[in-house]
């Protein structure tokens, strides 16, 4: 099997099970507004990135995906609450994501933050009922949606939502720019991988490799995005580009050029391939979406 | 002991273990404005009602009552969580709270945003959290967190502020306000009283009498609250009084008059005490808490 038919596949089994959770939601609630907006973001065209690697860690140690895709769907959840609060107008003020109106946009800025707030709601709705009724694996399945809390609150995501606020219109220093990232989208990038992982009962060196290899993408994606704001077109991109340099962002572009950026995008692809060599041939999968992430048009 | 005691000591139990949990934060978090925030909230005189009755289910049954606070404080963080959001000038726009600044008035909208949305996040951590490590009692401590994720979500706490929300302005059936307000407050309170008893374990019968008294005092929270916007004075009630009315609101005064609400409250109140007569003598608090808020004067 070849990168993009795999990638095709597990993106599929993602979308397919999100769409299956809301349209029962839609069914079951009441409040179908609310349902409506909650699923129109979650159906907004993401590319699924965290989903799919949590179901190929389970795929690579031959485990079932329907039992990890909770994990995988917890986790786009909220992801996507974070947008949707992230486009607010008090926040980053965004009128349109992947070429579409943002949620505030079509449902109004009061839904669009109980939305958000479902969202994150839901994500932790759905970890616990599904260990609740995980039997003897209870206890690997509440420690796999620790992992993804700790990861998306208040060290992790959501402080980095806090230094991104905070360095708005000023010069920061690469480090700040590495810890910001770390955790506004590399926290929950680690917690694909690991929650996974954790379920699965990996060996702690099993469970380091992965870790350092999820650090490495993390810190890729973002080179890349940095990357495409500045060489990529509003078409591909979905998105206006040049809106960094326009806000006077720190990027790793602005801290190192162009070709700074992409020799360092080069070099921690090549990190995140390397460790996964206690895996062998298995790891395949997971070592093409570290070359994805760096090739990737938008 | 008096219920006034019983209620100074349970009150403080639950400010010292939050005040402790989010000092011990602040020490462990490198963001340190974004845990400010979200302590300005939890610690700004809140009634502390929910832990309460968290704690009193617990104490009733003369169980520990250690083991049960976190559920007590990650109520009160949904809590918190909810009525920064509530605040928001997309949503409610208030300026005060309690006599106090509303978050956002201090931290800004888009760190207020941020740290509603730590604490929704915290709280599940802490449940997640308390899970992992709850060994033979797991199963029990996460069922209660799924009542807790059940009430604070899509179909409890936030339906409410969405019907609240759709209702703004309009003239609403008693059968709708009931509906939202059984939401929109009274799942989360519903919550308090359930998740301490799925976790100790308690019979179908004891559940099914706790559930009816929190849908009892959870009515009467609300018909007294829509009382003192009438009857009680901005000193006493911490915000301007007068705002229903003003603000084209339906309430229970406004659906039963001053009186007909009245007589409502006295029979819910009655109800709530009555349906406890299973647990005998040992319910004398929580039949108190149901008078106390019945006569509260804020």
């Amino acid at each position: 099997m070849n990168f993009k038919e795999e990638l095709t596949g597990l993106t599929i089994l993602v979308d397919d099970y999100l769409k299956d959770y809301f349209s029962r939601l839609k069914s079951e609630v009441p409040e179908t507004k609310l349902i409506e907006s909650m699923n129109y973001s979650v159906m907004a065209g993401g590319k699924r990135i965290r989903p799919v690697l949590t179901l190929a860690v389970a795929k690579m140690m031959s485990k079932d995906l329907i039992e990890v895709m909770p994990f995988a769907a917890a986790i786009e959840m909220i992801h996507t609450y974070s947008l949707i609060h992230d486009d607010l107008p008090a926040m980053d003020n965004d009128d349109y994501r992947r070429g579409k109106p943002t949620n505030h946009k079509v449902f109004g800025e009061a839904m669009a933050i109980l939305a958000g707030d479902a969202l994150l709601n839901e994500a932790f709705s759905l970890l616990l009922k599904t260990s609740a009724n995980a039997g003897e694996k209870m206890e690997q399945s509440v420690k796999a949606s620790c992992v993804i809390a700790n990861a998306a609150g208040k060290d992790g995501m959501i402080a980095g939502q806090v230094i991104d606020m905070e360095s708005e219109g000023k010069q920061i220093s690469a480090s700040t720019l590495k810890t910001m990232h770390r955790k506004k989208t590399g926290a929950l990038i680690m917690a694909s991988v690991i929650a996974p992982a954790v379920y699965i009962g990996l060996s702690g060196e099993e469970i380091k490799a992965l870790s350092e290899y999820a650090e490495h993408i993390g810190i890729a994606f973002q080179i890349k995005d940095d990357i495409l704001d500045v060489e990529s077109t509003s078409e591909e991109l979905g998105k206006p580009v040049g809106s960094d340099e326009r806000n006077n962002k720190t990027t790793y572009v602005s801290l190192y050029g162009l070709d700074g950026a992409r020799k360092m995008l080069q070099e921690v692809t090549q990190k995140a391939v390397e460790v996964l060599e206690i895996f062998g041939g298995k790891a395949w999968f997971l070592k093409e979406i570290a070359y994805f992430i760096a090739e990737r048009r938008n």
